[in-house]
């Protein structure tokens, strides 16, 4: 099988530096950088020219392993002092992301046995390797599952940025659009814009774009039309968190597509890996939506698009009940029906 | 009755020139323009100065009564002449805009009788003037209307801007805020945004706003979880065509809230006055929507917000079939159930 070269990709590593995709200069310049450092890392991962929670444990790991190559000691013990430094400071470049935390603790657990500071280095190397090679397989475990719920020449409606530049490769939500691009089988992706930050025009279209798959842009208000008249099949979105009873906390605007989906009779799916499910959640109702600042919706690019001292509400995420969900696609296969059993055998 | 002297007014007739809000200049500038020639009032409406329909229309019979008090000539017949020159001149400014030339039409219908050049001139003045009272009544008994529908302290959703400076006064879906206002009517309203073009933060918002309307701005994809999470009570909107069966065609993301309301049971009301019925079209099907340029959605303010060279779908209007319609108000009254035979009898 031929897998397609030109799937972008938001972190690499090369040896002497991590080649790193400049997330915040898309659509309009491609730009990679070639971090060096640990501060360069720091300073990416601060600034979100790295985003997606894969794709920023990832790029942390790798600053990780990249820092420990440049330590001359030949004491362990100095070694792990300083890695605990250097990871405790890259932690603290984004506080509230957990693939950021969960990546660097499982490259401190992995060089715990080695005996030497030269196997350490090389343990590390390894395992940021593994952590982004594990991801890229479970996109592409979810895209497989993904892509045998559509048929040919489907068209399918998505929000926001599931997609490869936010994960190792390939994305969640947007896996099977490349699956299917690498087997010549048609399917059409719609967009939708996904204000106020705009990451379906700015990153979905183009990572599609890119890849060459063909990819509609449409503003978050053209969904039910655009659904009805263009005879869209499906939707499918990513998730930024699922509770034990399946219901689905993702980006503002994918609660009103669920609504619409089962209104005119399309599946509506969500397509997430494992880490995504918190258990410790019974449903929904127990999850805080963020609200942020009025400007991400009164400003767009720095200009001002609304009346001045104009009130604002700006939740960043809405909550889709289980009820609205035809399947959840995950790297173990797809779940529909009694989500809160068929979770709980996810797990077992 | 007060009446709110702070209801911003797109249009006002001042004797001896048009008094214009510059709508191209909000919401960060409150510029009044003096229309005081034909080629004036033709730029304005031209350059989308003045937009709405009846708006345009009061715009188009002040300009033509304005243009007449010039006419030296003694002969009725060189005068009609001139006139009906102007009125050609006038409806070539926008030439889909239904609502100027039936302003124009009436205003050279109106000094038919006339037997004197001055008496003609006055007739034209008193004529665009009764256009623009006969709008505002109607703008007016469908705001009285509407209101019946709300209680105290309720929530209203609305979308695009179906508001006092696309008329006469008060407008349509946002006249029952202002009488709200009027009487310490306790209502707030929720303004969509109204992407690609921006009418609800840029032209709600800003009415309300200077209004003293509590409206609090939100993106078009955050409805559905603003409905539940705030509790919104109903939804209106506007109207830019209904079909003798009720179907309503109306700003691009009209059919996505119906569809919301409904599966969210809140009401969902269309506040249009009966000169927006199209009773030659049974449905809604036989609406054809418009399809704008892709720039519209790719750039917001002048700024790229999307990949060059992207596919978009840019329809400006959907059709809400009118199962999804809770009841329509006219100046008439409120109509809801079997539309067909309630259309009917309004017009009898």
């Amino acid at each position: 099988m031929t897998t397609l070269t030109n799937i972008p990709l938001s972190v690499e590593w090369k040896d002497t530096h991590i080649r790193l995709l400049d997330q915040q200069k898309l659509p309009h310049e491609t730009v990679f950088l070639e971090l060096c450092t640990l501060q360069d890392v720091f300073d990416a991962i601060l600034t979100l020219k790295v985003r997606g929670a894969p794709a920023i444990g990832i790029t942390a790991a790798y600053g990780l392993a990249l820092s420990a190559q440049g330590y001359e000691s030949s004491s362990i013990t100095d070694f792990q002092v300083r890695l605990k430094r250097d990871s405790d400071y890259l932690a603290s470049s984004r506080p509230t992301a957990v693939n950021l935390f969960w990546a660097l603790e499982r490259l401190l657990s992995a060089f715990a046995t080695a005996s030497s500071v030269n196997e350490a280095k090389t343990i590390l190397i390894h395992e940021a390797i593994n952590i982004q090679m594990e991801d890229e397989a479970t996109c592409r475990e979810i895209g497989e599952h993904a892509l045998s719920l559509f048929d040919k020449g489907d068209k399918v409606l998505t929000i926001c940025n599931a997609g490869s530049i936010a994960t190792a490769r390939y994305g969640t939500a947007l896996s099977p659009f490349y699956l299917a691009k690498e087997r010549n089988f048609p399917l059409s992706v719609y967009a939708c814009e996904t204000r106020p930050v705009l990451q379906g025009a700015r990153l979905t279209a183009w990572e599609l774009q890119q890849a060459g798959v063909d990819v509609t842009l449409i503003t978050d208000n053209m969904a039910a039309h655009t659904i009805q008249s263009k005879g869209i099949n499906a939707i499918i979105v990513g998730a930024d968190r699922i509770t034990a009873n399946g219901d689905t906390a993702n980006k503002i605007g994918t609660f009103g597509l669920a609504i619409l989906a089962n209104a005119l009779n399309i599946p509506f799916y969500v397509a997430a890996p494992l880490s995504t499910f918190d258990l410790s959640k019974e449903t929904g109702r127990e999850i805080i939506i963020e609200e942020r600042g009025s400007e991400e919706v009164t400003y767009i690019g720095g200009q001002l698009v609304a009346p001045k001292g104009i009130s604002v509400f700006n939740p960043a995420f809405d909550v889709t009940p289980n009820e609205y969900i035809t399947a959840i696609i995950t790297e173990k296969g797809i779940i529909k029906g009694d989500y809160r059993s068929k979770i709980k055998e996810l797990f077992i």
